[in-house]
């Protein structure tokens, strides 16, 4: 059981790992430093602290190596779920369908909102388009579901699928399919279809989705669609989690900027899934607050003291 | 005039310089670098991105020179008024007497409250004992008033007091006096007492104040007293600017943590002035806040763009 799960890689993740595993709270962080985008920065030169320029790389192993350094366990793997045990703490799962455990969660997972463009989506959710089997599988009992989706992401919400039906197939929406090891074993096994299909450009239907519309012009009929493109984001934690969700496209997690709290006791987010300005120094200081808000709810103080 | 004046000279006022002289305005920066609790930090090593421990001075030098290098001017001296102006631009007054008038105001004047602990000052106030000449000095025209405090803000509260009575003494408060060259002058040229005094332990008065009592027993009578310790904090410059105010004793100021956006339109707070956990990581992600709405204030823009 750790204390604290960390989703994201980024400047909020890592400065919260900082953090909580300096005040020995133990501290798994998951996600692919690369993928963050101040990783991506070629030049950075406006986060406080540096008078020379220095490159996104060099920031981010430097925050990487420092929350090692205070025992920060990381796991380079994206979270494709996340969810709140009967208990009360929270489990998140891997690319590799390995779970953490634990009494917390810090949700620093970046922008990531991917919208589909696909035409009528918007007016279909919840009429047979959903983004969450967590919340929404159970209305698809024994019925015929696609997920739309290439990766480990889709891959995850196939197989949690399995619980409410077996006519599942995913389809790859116009990209090669990409799964680890552990997620193709388990689609393979449990006889899930992929199936490497055009784009789709259109889901068909008024008071329900009744079919799908490929952009060689074939058409597919499928009581449910789950979309899962890319990798899992803010959004699909937030659907996950039961968290309020805010800003354009409801993309982002509300969360107090000051001490990072969701509407979900004991989970916490910060950085760019919150909304707000995309910089490292803001996303930093969010990640600082919502770590401060962990230590001090799992050490039941009112303060928090500097263990330095 | 200048784009944007900064009070403070910790890490949200460095952070906040970066990005408005980053992104071309004409940004002055005043405030004590040694002064600010981040330096005065032999280390810190929850800074996100220094795998290595830092000392404050080097963070703080290395925040400086970035400033520095995107032309923020910086004058090291104390701010001991601001104010708004009829045509709506601000101007802040230093410890030279020296005047910045700028269209915008960055406050991260740091924690800085100081309770006087005199006796019986919290019923008084309003009755008699003030915290801001430009606030309450018409009050006391032409009327017999004390300043207590020893140094330049007590000094530049007592020269404007002149505006309304000539009958004024500055009361030490039990310690030396120290002003700079300037306010000693203007002082000295207005006739302004300076009465090196033991401590005061007491206000006197009920429906109103009617005389101070100090340690050594004696009393004196004024119609009036300001309290003016120290250097101008948080809570001082609220006063002067007419910002809403929060939290104990009411010493921080309420401003937006992701915009920095106060009351006043064009006044800004970042930092540890606005409450909040006393973290670098935090005040400077607020900084850059703060920034990027002058920034979207100043240049008319709805969106930030990295000037890169």
């Amino acid at each position: 059981m750790y204390d604290v799960v960390i989703i994201g890689a980024g400047p909020a993740g890592w400065s919260a790992a900082i953090y909580t595993a300096r005040a020995g709270l133990q501290t798994v962080l998951l996600g692919i430093l690369k993928n963050s985008n101040a990783y991506k920065a070629h030049v950075i030169e406006n986060y406080f602290g540096y008078e020379k320029q220095i490159s996104g790389p060099f920031l981010m192993e430097e925050g990487k190596k420092q929350a090692l350094k205070f025992g920060t366990q990381y796991v380079e793997r994206e979270v494709v779920d996340v969810k709140q045990n009967d208990d009360g703490t929270f489990t998140a799962t891997d690319t590799e369908r390995d779970l953490y455990t634990a009494k917390t969660v810090v949700v620093c997972s970046g922008l990531g909102f991917k919208p589909s463009g696909i035409k009528n989506e918007q007016p279909l959710i919840g009429k047979g388009i959903s983004f969450c089997v967590t919340c929404d599988g159970f209305f698809f009992k024994e019925k015929n579901v696609a997920v739309v989706g290439n990766a480990n992401y889709a891959g995850e919400e196939a197989l949690q699928l399995l619980t409410y039906t077996k006519q599942i197939s995913i389809l790859s929406h116009g990209k090669d399919f990409s799964f680890s090891p552990k997620i193709q074993e388990g689609l393979e096994k449990n006889g899930v279809n992929f199936l490497k299909t055009p784009k789709i450009t259109e889901f068909i239907g008024a008071a329900k989705l009744e079919k799908l519309k490929f952009a060689d012009g074939t058409e597919a009929v499928y009581d449910g669609v789950f979309v899962a493109l890319g990798v899992a984001s803010a959004s699909d934690f937030a659907n996950k989690l039961g968290l309020k969700r805010t800003g354009p496209q409801n993309a982002y997690i509300v969360a107090d900027p000051r001490t990072g709290a969701t509407n979900v006791k004991g989970v916490y987010a910060a950085g760019d899934c919150t909304g707000g300005n995309a910089q490292a120094a803001k996303s930093a200081g969010e990640g600082c607050n919502a770590a401060i808000s962990v230590i001090k709810l799992l050490k039941g103080v009112a303060a928090y003291v500097d263990y330095s």
